[in-house]
C-alpha cells in the first residue's frame, strides 16, 4: 500500500465554496491528504427574490463533516464579501483565523457584536508565513479599497497556488506601499501550480486609476465649496477616508465622521495607526453647530443610497442631527453596485430637489474601483506564469471572460478550470480536473434565523407581496356538520376593500355556493373543501381583477 | 371688463401631469383659455416599493374636470412612456389623437387589445400642422429609437412653445430623414417663447453617436459567427432591426423574428413600409430546422432580460420551439435601463455558460442611445433661442442638470422653472412662473384593477414580503363567551415550520397565555384581544427571531 501509494503524485485539492458564479460570499477549501485550510468567509446580499433574507452565506456542510482536519481561516481582507459569513460559519466550524491587523479587528468587533468567544485571531503582516498543516502560507501585500489587503501562495507538496484576493495594481497608493510584484515574479520564476485570480473587472479594458485620482477631485471641489462638504463613502475605505481629511486640513474644515459604520472603522483604523486625523480636527456630530458651514466637513456612509445610512437619513430630513439643505456641497464618492442604480438615483434626485449641489459619478471622477482591470490582470499572469488557471470572484460572465483572457495569453485551454461552487478541483503538478464534487450553496440568514428559510417560504413571500392574501373563514358545527358562521372573508394587500363592495360581495357569494354543496361536513371533507373553496375564489378573482391573490381557507370546529 | 380683460397680455398655461421628476409617464396639457390640448399619454414600469404592480399611469382628474374644453392629444412617439396610458385614459377622457403612422399604428394595436372604440386617430406626418381650438401644432421630425418620433411647435396667441419629445441628432440616421434642425432655427429666428427640452441624457457630455455605429458592430460579428447568430433588442427599434435585417443579407443568412412584440411590430412596420425584408428572407420560427445554423439571424426581445421576453426563454430553454446552446453567437444590442443590471446579468450568465459567445454592451459597441447628449442638447437651445425654458423627461437630477446647462448658455436663472408634476406654469409673452398646481399623481394598474391598489395595500403586501404571516385563530362560544377552540397559528412565508418546532410551540403557549386573561369574552372584548394577541405574538416573535411577521388574529363566534 504505502510503496503504491508514494507512486501515485501529490495531489491538491481546491474546493469553491462560495465566490463562483457570484460576486460576493467567498469561500475557497485547499486540501491536501488531511490538512483543510479555508480562505476568507464572507456573506452576499440576497437577490431580489430573496424577499426579507437579511444576508447569504455559504452552505458550509463539507467543513463540518471534515471539522477535524480544518487547521485554519486564512482570510484575504476585511470587506463584507470576504468577513461576512465569519459569525455564524466560526462558531459552527471553529478553527483559527489568520488575517493582517485591520482584517482581525473587522472580524473581532463582528463576532463581539455576535457574541462570538474562543476563536483564535492571529494577526500576520504582509511578508509573513503561516505553517498550517501541510500547507505553507505566504502573505503578499496588494492594493485595495481597504487597507491591509494579502494575496496568498499556498505550497503543499503538490506545488504553490496564488491566490490573489480581491486586488489592483496602485502605483501611487496612499500609504505608499506596492503590491508585492517582486515576490510575485520570483514565485513565478520558481514555478506556480495554479492561479486563482479576482475576476472582477475583467470586462474592463486598461488599467484602474490610482486612489490618488480621487484625492485630486476633492482638491478640485472643496475650494469651490462656500458651505459644508459632505462626502459619502464606504465605511471601510480607510485611504479615502484620509484623502478627505487631508483635503479638509488644506482648506481649514474640521472633520466629522456620521455613521454607525464609519465612526467605528475609523476608530479602529486610528487605533492602528492606519488613518492619521490630526489633533483638534475630528469633531463629534453635537460639535459641528459651533462652526461656520465653510468650516466643514462631514463624511459619511451612504454612497450607494442605503435606506439606513448617514446619507440617506440626512438628505431625507430623519437624521436626529444633521439635514442636508440648500449651499451644501455633497460628493458620492462611489459608483453605484449594479443593483443600487435606482437607491442611489433617489438620494441624488432629493439632494438636487432640496438645493445641495450633488458632484456625483456622472459627473466627475469621484471614485475609482478596487479591482484590477484586464492590463493589470495580465500583469499577474505574466508575472506569477501559473502552469494551470482557475478564475475565481466572479459571475459566470466574468469568469468565461478571464478565461479568455489567459487564453489570449497562451495559456491552453485544457490548462483552465471554470468550476462550479462546490467542484472539487483536483490538481497535480501535471494535470488539472473536476473530480466530483461536495454539497454546498446558500443559507439564509433571516433575524435571528440561519437556515429555516427556504423555497418554500421565499415562494410564499413573493405570492403575498404579488397580490396580497384573501382568508375565507368558515365555522361548522362538529355535532350536526352545518356551517354555523361563515364564510367570512378577510384580506391583505389585495385591494382597497371599502372601494370593491361589489367585488368582495360578490367573492363572498361564490364562497357560500360552494359551501352549499355540503350538505353534512365532517373533518374528512376538510381537504376536499378547503381546495373547492381556494379554486372557486381564485377563478372568480382572475376573471374579475387578473389577479392571483393566496388564497387561505381556514375551517374552525365547534 | 371685456376692455380691462385686452389689457391683460395673453396666458398659456402648461401643467405638467407625467414626466417631471421621473423618467416616464410622459404627459404635459397646454391651456390657453378655453381649449386644452395633452401632448403623449405615456406611463411608467412601477418602482420596486410597488410589488405586484403591472403598469403606473399618470393621474387625469385635472382633464376629467375639463374634459369638455380638451381639444386633443398630441403625441409624439410609440414608445410606452408616450402611449402607454392610451388604452386607460382615452376611455375615460376621449379626444381625437395625432400622431405619425408607427406612432398610431401601435396606439391602435393597445385600443384594440383593451377593446377601446370610438377614439378618432389622426394621422399626421412631419411637415404638417394642426389646428386644435387656440392652438396650432406644428410637426417637426426628429431622429430618436423608434421611427416617426416628432418635435413640436405649439403656437397660441401667447407665442410658441417647442415641445422636442425624445430626440438625438442624427446626420447620418438609417433613413436618411434628418431632424428638422433647419425649421426650429426658423422658429428660433421669429421668436420661441418656451423650450421643453428632453433631459435624459443631460449628464452625458459630448454626442450620442449615430445608430449607423451598431450597424458596423453587426457587420464586424457576423463574419465571425460559425453558428446561428441571436440578436436581442427593442421591438420598437425599426432602424436597428433593419439594420440587422441589412447584415443578415449581405452574410447571406435568412432572417427569424421571435417574441411577441418583435412579431407584432415588425408586421406594422413592414406595413407601412417603414421596414424592409427582401422577399424570400424572412422565416417564421417553425421553419428555421430546415436551415444549417451559419444560415441564421433570430432577431428577438428581451435586451433587458425581462422574464417573459424571448431571449430569457431561449436561455434558460423554457422557450417552445427554440433553445440557446453551445456555437450560438448572441448579441445583446442594447445597454441595461437603470434597474435592470442584475436581470441583464443573469441572462448573460446564463448564455455564457450554456457555452454561448455572448457580446454585450461591455465589450463592444452594442448600442447607442435614443437621447441627444450635451452638446446636441445645446445645439437646440441655440437653434430655438427660447426665452423660457422648462427641462423635461427626467429625473430631479437631469432637470437641475438641464437647467445649469441653459444657463451655461446665457439663458438668465429667472426664465427657467424647474417644475414639480400638476405644476400650472404661467406665461406670458414677458414673464414666467408657476400660479398654482392642479392634483395629479400616481394611478397604481394592478390586473384589470385601475387605482385599486393604493398604500395601505401596497404596504400590506410589503410587509408580507418580508417576513410573512401568522394567523391566530380562536373560536368563541357566544353563550357562554368561553374559548372552544384554539388558539391555532397558521403561518405562509415566516418560516419552515416542521423545523421550528419549539418556535411555534413557544408562540401558541404565549397566545394561550392571553387568552387565560380573559375569562368572559363578549364581542366589545374583540377589539382589545386582538390587540393583545398582537402585541404578545409580535414580542415573542421578535425576541426568538428578531422578525417581525404580519399578525392577524381572527376570532370566531359560534
Amino acid at each position: 500500500m504505502s510503496t503504491r501509494k508514494k507512486k501515485n503524485p501529490p495531489k491538491l485539492r481546491i474546493i469553491p465554496l462560495g465566490g463562483l458564479g457570484e460576486i460576493g460570499k467567498n469561500m475557497t477549501a485547499y486540501e491536501y491528504e488531511d490538512d483543510i485550510i479555508v480562505v476568507d468567509c464572507g456573506s452576499i446580499f440576497p437577490r431580489e427574490d430573496m424577499p426579507g433574507v437579511d444576508l447569504v452565506i455559504p452552505d458550509v456542510t463539507f467543513l463540518s463533516k471534515n471539522a477535524s482536519r480544518l487547521r485554519g481561516y486564512v482570510i484575504t481582507h476585511g470587506h463584507e464579501d470576504h468577513i461576512g459569513a465569519c459569525p455564524y460559519i466560526l462558531p459552527q466550524v471553529p478553527a483559527p483565523v489568520y488575517g493582517t491587523r485591520l482584517t482581525l479587528a473587522l472580524v473581532e468587533h463582528k463576532l463581539k457584536e455576535h457574541k462570538v468567544t474562543g476563536i483564535p485571531l492571529n494577526v500576520i503582516a504582509a511578508g509573513d508565513t503561516t505553517d498550517l498543516g501541510a500547507f505553507h502560507v505566504e502573505y503578499m501585500h496588494v492594493s485595495h479599497s481597504i487597507t491591509g489587503a494579502v494575496a496568498l501562495a499556498i505550497t503543499c507538496p503538490a506545488g504553490t497556488a496564488i491566490h490573489t484576493g480581491d486586488f489592483k495594481i496602485d502605483y501611487t497608493p496612499i500609504d505608499d506601499h506596492q503590491a508585492d510584484l517582486g515576490r510575485m515574479a520570483e514565485l513565478g520564476k520558481s514555478g506556480v501550480l495554479a492561479l486563482l485570480c479576482d475576476s472582477t473587472n475583467v470586462e474592463r479594458p486598461g488599467y484602474t486609476m490610482s486612489e490618488r485620482t480621487v484625492g485630486e477631485t476633492f482638491y478640485r471641489y472643496f475650494p469651490k465649496a462656500s458651505g459644508r462638504i459632505f462626502v459619502a463613502m464606504f465605511a471601510s475605505n480607510i485611504h479615502r477616508i484620509q484623502q478627505v481629511v487631508d483635503a479638509a486640513v488644506r482648506y481649514n474644515r474640521k472633520v466629522c465622521l456620521v455613521g454607525r459604520s464609519m465612526v467605528n472603522i475609523s476608530k479602529v483604523a486610528i487605533q492602528l495607526g492606519e488613518l492619521h486625523i490630526p489633533e483638534g480636527r475630528l469633531l463629534s456630530v453635537d460639535e459641528i453647530d459651533r462652526y461656520d458651514d465653510n468650516e466643514l466637513v462631514i463624511i459619511t456612509t451612504g454612497s450607494q443610497g442605503e435606506e439606513m445610512s448617514g446619507l440617506t437619513r440626512m438628505a431625507f430630513s430623519v437624521h436626529k442631527k444633521v439635514d442636508i439643505r440648500t449651499g451644501d456641497m455633497v460628493i458620492l464618492s462611489a459608483t453605484p453596485i449594479p443593483g443600487n442604480e435606482k437607491s442611489v438615483s433617489r438620494v441624488i434626485n432629493k439632494l438636487v430637489s432640496t438645493g445641495a449641489e450633488v458632484i456625483y459619478d456622472a459627473l466627475a471622477d469621484v471614485h475609482v474601483s478596487g479591482h484590477a482591470c484586464q492590463e493589470e490582470l495580465k500583469l499577474i499572469h505574466v508575472l506569477t506564469r501559473p502552469k494551470f488557471f482557475i478564475p475565481v470572484h466572479g459571475e459566470d460572465r466574468h469568469l468565461h471572460q478571464h478565461a479568455a483572457l489567459a487564453r489570449s495569453l497562451g495559456m491552453p485551454a485544457e490548462n483552465v478550470v471554470i468550476a462550479s461552487l462546490g467542484d472539487i478541483i483536483e490538481l497535480t503538478p501535471d494535470k488539472i480536473s473536476v473530480a466530483g464534487s461536495v454539497p454546498t450553496g446558500s443559507v439564509l440568514v433571516d433575524g435571528l434565523g440561519v437556515g429555516d428559510v427556504g423555497s418554500v417560504v421565499l415562494r410564499d413571500r413573493k405570492h403575498l407581496s404579488q397580490d396580497g392574501l384573501i382568508i375565507a373563514v368558515v365555522a361548522v358545527d362538529k355535532e350536526h356538520g352545518v356551517i354555523i358562521s361563515g364564510p367570512d372573508l378577510i384580506s391583505r394587500g389585495f385591494v382597497y376593500v371599502k372601494e370593491s363592495d361589489e367585488m368582495v360581495e360578490g367573492a363572498r357569494e361564490v364562497a357560500r355556493s360552494v359551501l352549499r354543496e355540503y350538505a353534512h361536513i365532517d373533518q374528512s371533507d376538510w381537504p376536499e373543501l378547503k381546495e373547492d373553496l381556494r379554486d372557486a375564489l381564485q377563478k372568480y378573482i382572475y376573471s374579475t381583477l387578473k389577479r392571483n391573490p393566496m388564497i387561505l381557507p381556514i375551517i374552525v370546529e365547534t
